[in-house]
């Protein structure tokens, strides 16, 4: 210190200063964050839907597993493909005979979120799944007989039902497959940056995520997108202050819940999306109408909020968004190889 | 050995000598094995088609990727899934757009095979990838530029294309898909126990898998089922001793290679299959006309050598054929996270 000009002291200690300074700053985002948002707990078990090694297991092997559905060509992960962040890269995926699916597929950590499917008519995980079984769309399949007859006539599956539900004697029901799928389903979490830096580490987001997690509060977008989702937590209207529709030529116009309540107050409301992995799920909105994120930013940001944001404000919010991407789990980036067995061969 | 009574020590060495003897026929019988296969190669790289760990990379991401097919709804995956050994559990994949393909999908290690394909009419991997990316079965894409159309608007291919493919300013085009699928599909290999066996490794196989070996050796299977591959190296006639289509009532009949060649000679003649990882991919022969593995090897025995097997025999021989199933290499088993891009999104 003694070699030290007076200069450089100076220097030296405006410099800590202003390190004190943005040391407090970022200090109080983290705080003004953890009060809005939540990390991922390490699954999604409730006390309702409680989860066991044997039924995850069973969910696994019946998620991947094309043989449920009426031409056998297509399962769970036909539309929620671990190469896709549990999408499809679709608009509007296709579902069995060519049949199309009316809205966009939606990603994982459905388990988060208040009520499923984008105009709320499934209750939980485990409604949609058993739904879905029977959905002349989604399985083609007539009921639950040709449904359990399919499985029976793969030796291996009768075991993996025994082990899940060792209490019941007639296993091999619907009901169960929807508590398998639905239980493997709540094991899907991808914690990301976002959830390190929840956690206290600031070092997990980049100055420009940091900037951009600042601008997403001050927007006014935390209003939806909060909670452990980042949205999923509550319906929404689309098109708060601007008619949705037109700002992204989408066609035809969906009335959402409205279709399902037939209450005025619920036409164009739809449940807010989970923004988590949001960057590697496009295209965006419950019609894929929107290609890109910095697109979809926008649009939200005008429609939404009323709200113009220039080109840096959309960059440091998608940098931000960027960071809800976390890792995918083992259990789901890998296939399980599933109990061989033909479906429905000439002889 | 002092108390050791007289007859003790006679059934000490009649033990002895019965199993020198044992092991002698069990020597007797690797070594005639290793003259009929041969364990697999590390990959399947030639001279012609060598392999680089970029042009796999970039070929592991196209195989998995719905995204160069027409409705964007189908990859090389969905009829070669990992959770059924490559193939897809049923009698014959379904195309794009429902379009049926005509012949059973086959399983990994088409790169030991002399030719590709049921009918020899693809002659090697690449040849296949190549003309399958404008197949109206396989693809729906009408010619090159739809293809490399929507590659180009995907930004993550790029630089996939450009480190595959350093030497060539424009890189992305259908040969250079072929070339990079080919090298991916190159790496899939999976040894088997079988595999150990042959390398010397005696326990690698239980006794009722070295007793099928030897029915299978002895019953006449290994005239066309040998090599390599257990199978793939030359085109043998369906149905030499008995007629195919009666055994298995496959309807409509399939006059196999005469197709192609208009040979009468190769009137119902087709590629010998390769028997690797045959117990977990049902259904069986070209056209999925038989849904189990015993099933199959009764119906093979009969019309092909005119040798009706009993059940001892079938169980044994089946035994030996589990022991050709391998592990899912890790590069196949879990899917690439791919280069986010929507498909045709309305706007």
């Amino acid at each position: 210190m003694a070699k030290l000009p007076l200069y450089a002291a100076g220097i030296t200690s405006t410099f800590a200063i202003l390190l004190t300074a943005a040391a407090a700053e970022d200090a109080a985002l983290l705080k003004q964050a953890q009060g809005i948002f939540q990390p991922l707990p390490k699954d999604m078990a409730t006390a309702e839907f409680p989860i066991t090694r044997e039924r995850v297991e069973l969910g696994r092997s019946l998620f991947f597993d094309p043989r449920l559905t009426i031409d056998a060509s297509m399962s769970c992960s036909s539309c929620h493909q671990p190469a896709f962040y549990v999408t499809d890269a679709l608009p509007k995926p296709m579902g069995v005979k060519q049949r199309p699916h009316p809205r966009h597929v939606p990603t994982n950590h459905a388990g988060t979120s208040f009520v499923i499917h984008w105009r709320g008519d499934r209750t939980n995980l485990e409604d949609q799944v058993f739904q879905a079984l029977t959905s002349p769309i989604t399985s083609g399949q007539p009921d639950e007989k040709a449904v359990i007859d399919r499985l029976a006539r793969i030796p291996g599956y009768a075991p993996l039902f025994k082990a899940a539900f060792p209490e019941e004697p007639q296993s091999m029901t619907l009901r169960n497959i929807a508590t398998a799928v639905g239980a493997y389903e709540r094991t899907l979490v991808t914690p990301s940056p976002f959830d390190a830096y929840l956690a206290g580490n600031q070092e997990a987001l980049p100055p420009a995520a940091k900037a951009g997690l600042e601008k997403f509060i001050n927007t006014g977008c935390v209003a939806c997108h909060n909670g452990v989702g980042i949205g999923g937590g509550i319906y929404q209207k689309f098109g708060v202050v601007e008619d949705y529709w037109n700002a992204t030529g989408s066609d035809p116009i969906d009335k959402g819940r409205f279709d399902v309540t037939k209450d005025p107050n619920d036409l164009y409301v739809f449940r807010v999306a989970s923004l988590r992995n949001v960057a590697m799920t496009p295209p965006y909105f419950h019609d894929g109408s929107v290609a890109t994120l910095p697109e979809a930013v926008k649009v939200m940001a005008r429609v939404q909020l009323g709200v113009t944001l220039d080109d840096a404000d959309i960059r440091d919010i998608v940098a931000f968004l960027q960071s809800l991407t976390g890792e995918l789990p083992a259990n789901f980036a890998t296939a399980p190889v599933l109990p061989a067995g033909a479906v429905a061969p000439a002889k």
